[in-house]
């Protein structure tokens, strides 16, 4: 039994290219004492590991040139050297991209196969759920009757994020690639409106579709969008610092030139991490599963087979070609 | 008896030149009923007359071309045809670049020639100790020990802001250009450091006198300073726009490319507008005024006679060749 691996073989500049990739094959390890073997079954494909294979420090380290790329993962306990989780039991865990890892129980979180589909805990159980909610609550603080847009909205955080503001009584606003995304967020998640930005003027749509200007906006793209998007928020808008996909693979990361209007609408951008609210995450993943249950929330997984796979899947979170959060599975 | 008058003659592109300017002579006018007759003493020259310059809305109207160009003044009430203001009172309101101007009694603001300076109530009493008071307490909220970095440290705003940081019990480290600046923020004011931006790296001497990172960033100026110290925040660190010095005169106006350290560091940066607090700015004046007197806290005014030099001195703002708040006596 071989343990395929994906390791960073060098740093990209702009896109990532195969290059930048490694595969190898290692023996699978055996458990030490109090560590356990997981078999991976679903890896995680998220933006924010564009900014670990940069080097030097965002909010965690950077992943080392030869290591294996950094992942969060969910998978199956197949061995078990500790008391606190035995063989069978599904676990989520930042494992990377691999088929098999060993943990030690406290790096793991067992998660309920039962309740949801496993890689539910990627997506809209797990880190980018808990992003949209924790944002949408802490950060863009959205009321009642507000209007909140959110960039990249059928993305894994995006949609969540959209649905929220609805549930919370908002009038929400997505803008998304292209018009199939758009009458998704329109038809199938309820969104107020859509914003096709390849083939639509963002300003001209925002100006139509928030006569009321945008009090909330969860930005999970930057560049372009953001300062588009400035130039139309309310007095005292909040400006959500989710993400900034459209930046990521530009070597001139560029901010937005349009933030004086911070100062003449008395506005606020805010970024946050959601690893701050570990304590709170059970809490808001039941929320959401009661959301869920109750029609109210809608969350799509777009699945690409084969941890071969990974370096072209990887570019989709970019190029936009997926609806929902992209996983892998091994 | 003429009225001498500075008009806006066309908009600028970049820095203001003679040709955006027009200077004119008109009738001293007649107070109608309920007016009064202000014989204006003292024009402020601010930074964001540059902005009110440009077509399009910020914060307030624009001023339209062939228009006195719009300015805070002090001057002398020397003839009423209102109950509720005599000759003699002295007054602040924005009266424009001229000698004389008419005002009703809700435009003007009676203040207190006895107490301090009249042009004081231009500078540390008026719109830019307010703006320095207010955005330091209510946006930035620098708490005792925190460290604040104030840009255009050595300005009608900076200096304030950052002396007050000092009574708050701050570590307080100024931006400023050239050494004899930086000398006056330490050695007069009080400052714990400075760093003169012309001759020095912002980002090492940051490091080397911010040694726990930046808490409270009061920015003035944009662009690099910006960008600079969005590089060296804290955690949780606020960052209050107060203004874009740098980036005023600039057709390409540039925003923070470095702002996804708000994500990293969990940071915020919000606009204010000083008009807000109008309320609230007796109070601050009278506590300010206070701390001037007990020689806790300093002002310097850098005043230039005559209205006729209104266009070169407006330009010191921009160039930097002044130290304090830049008054024009009329």
């Amino acid at each position: 039994m071989m343990n395929k691996q994906v390791r960073l073989a060098s740093r990209p500049e702009g896109l990532p290219n195969d290059r930048n990739w490694s595969f190898g094959e290692g023996p699978v390890p055996e458990p030490g004492d109090g560590e356990v073997l997981v078999k991976i079954s679903h890896i995680s494909l998220d933006p924010a590991m564009r900014a670990w294979m940069n080097e030097g420090a965002t909010y965690i380290d950077d992943v080392k040139v030869g290591d294996v790329m950094r992942a969060n993962t969910v998978g199956e306990v197949i061995e078990s050297k500790s008391e606190k989780l035995h063989v069978g039991d599904t676990v989520q865990g930042v494992l990377g991209v691999q088929q098999y890892a060993l943990a030690k129980p406290k790096e793991l979180l067992k998660i309920d196969a039962s309740l949801a589909p496993i890689q539910s805990y990627l997506g809209v159980l797990g880190w980018p759920g808990m992003t949209a909610y924790f944002g949408l609550r802490d950060i863009g603080k959205a009321k009642e009757g507000e209007t909140v847009v959110i960039s990249g909205a059928a993305g894994a955080v995006g949609s969540v994020a959209g649905q929220i503001a609805k549930i919370k009584g908002c009038r929400v606003i997505g803008i998304a690639g292209g018009p199939d995304k758009c009458r998704y967020l329109i038809d199938e998640l309820g969104f107020d409106g859509a914003i096709d930005y390849k083939n639509e003027n963002i300003r001209n749509r925002l100006s139509e579709l928030c006569p009321k200007r945008v009090d909330v906006f969860f930005d999970n793209v930057g560049g372009e969008i953001l300062d588009a998007v400035l130039s139309k928020i309310a007095m005292r808008a909040r400006i959500v610092i989710s993400g900034a996909i459209s930046q990521y693979n530009n070597p001139r990361f560029r901010g937005p030139n349009n933030y004086m209007a911070l100062l003449t609408y008395r506005a606020r951008m805010e970024g946050f991490v959601v690893f701050d609210y570990v304590k709170e995450c059970g809490e808001a993943a039941a929320e959401i599963a009661q959301w869920m249950a109750e029609g109210k929330l809608k969350a799509k997984d777009h699945i690409i087979e084969g941890i071969e796979n990974f370096p072209s899947a990887f570019l989709r979170l970019f190029s936009g070609e997926k609806l929902g959060k992209l996983v892998l599975e091994v």
